[in-house]
């Protein structure tokens, strides 16, 4: 049996929506677009409903959708693309199980002696971005998995399609801005298309620095991150 | 440019969740368990965070997850199934554009003439849920694709687990309550175990009905699917 603190989510429980709804255009009057991490993904019906949320109600400028309820899905989505706003498709995830599923082997044909050639899934969800593409569809790959981020990041440049990357994982799950730079240099993919982002990174920076100056540490961590990326950077690469 | 309707929000914004807050305990207090179609799914402690809020803040008695991000996604859900709450992973869903990402071809082995065995990713869903499987752990398949719907059943069956199937899609988009009997008698798979699920036929009853008597609506539609549900079983089957 479950036994909730009902008096402390009867006195608290809507207020982080509220805070949340407050702050979100304090971030875009400050000229900082607001990607919410929602991963969202239903029939199309209901797809289109939580779009609206979203992108009406919450304001939001980007959003995350997963991708494995297909076209009709990620769809109602991506028809805020035409109004201007963000819609990253899951591809391949900064998390430790993503293999269970986003690395199994489909097939795409047979060679010449009849043995099967394959693709892991998350190659396949990238094709399908592509096919969906409109400009303002981007894609999610953790920076965790450099080698996969790589192979994704020169399909997309192969494609001939803008694709921006929304790069999770830098910081506390363990990737490095130095990886990501590496697998955008050396696939030609411009760095300033792409975010790299460090959530738990930045928001427990305060933790990190054993300080109660939350902001402050934030702030430090942000600038760290930033002089990290830039400090990878060539010339000539954005 | 999107104009959201500000007033509009500010008045009504939070006021849906508010309902939703108070009609959860009304159902669970006549005995009616509460499934939220949230189709959760992220990295660990994010997937934690949201088992939290949907089986203690929302309280709800069981919900949907999604598969995408693997076993350290889904994880958090399940670990909630030893205090009696219930995960139904997507396996096969109801929608058209399921096919997309669900029915692409995984590669299983070779057979003796060096050609792949292939199965469907909605087949290795399934594995994988069986896999992780704790009594509580379900799976949903649209009942708008009997033949997987067949295929997925039987394996459950064979599998000598448990799996509730919550099977969706019956009314407004398209399946029958004889398919879904149908493949479930064909697979030995009992009948009481299950949820066929209708949201929209009865939901929007009244407007079919052309009436103002949405309640009522409502309770005829339960009522006619029931009788549908009851009419294609066979003496033996529960």
């Amino acid at each position: 049996m479950v036994k909730p603190n009902i008096a402390f989510y009867e006195q608290y429980g809507f207020d982080g929506l509220k805070a949340l709804k407050s702050i979100i255009p304090k971030y875009q009057e400050a000229g900082i677009p607001v990607l919410m991490d929602a991963k969202r993904g239903d029939i199309g019906k209901t797809s289109a409903a939580y779009a609206k949320a979203l992108f009406e109600f919450w304001g939001v400028d980007a959003v995350t959708v997963a991708p494995y309820m297909g076209s009709d899905s990620v769809g109602p989505f991506i028809e805020w693309c035409e109004k201007g706003k963000g819609v990253y498709i899951l591809t391949r995830t900064s998390n430790v199980g993503a293999v269970d599923m986003q690395n199994l082997a489909v097939t795409k044909g047979s060679s010449v002696n009849g043995a099967a050639i394959t693709t892991p899934i998350y190659m396949k969800t990238a094709e399908k971005l592509i096919e969906w593409h409109k400009p303002g569809v981007g894609s999610v790959i953790g920076a965790t998995f450099p080698r996969e981020l790589e192979e994704i990041s020169g399909f997309f440049v192969s494609s001939g399609k803008e694709v921006p990357m929304l790069i999770p994982g830098v910081g506390a799950q363990g990737g490095t801005a130095q990886d990501v730079v590496a697998a955008l240099r050396k696939t030609n993919n411009p760095l300033e298309l792409h975010r790299i982002n460090s959530s738990s990174g930045i928001n427990y920076a305060y933790l990190e620095e054993k300080t109660d100056d939350y902001a402050g540490a934030a702030v430090r961590a942000i600038r760290k991150l930033n002089g990290e990326i830039g400090l990878h950077r060539l010339p000539g690469i954005a």
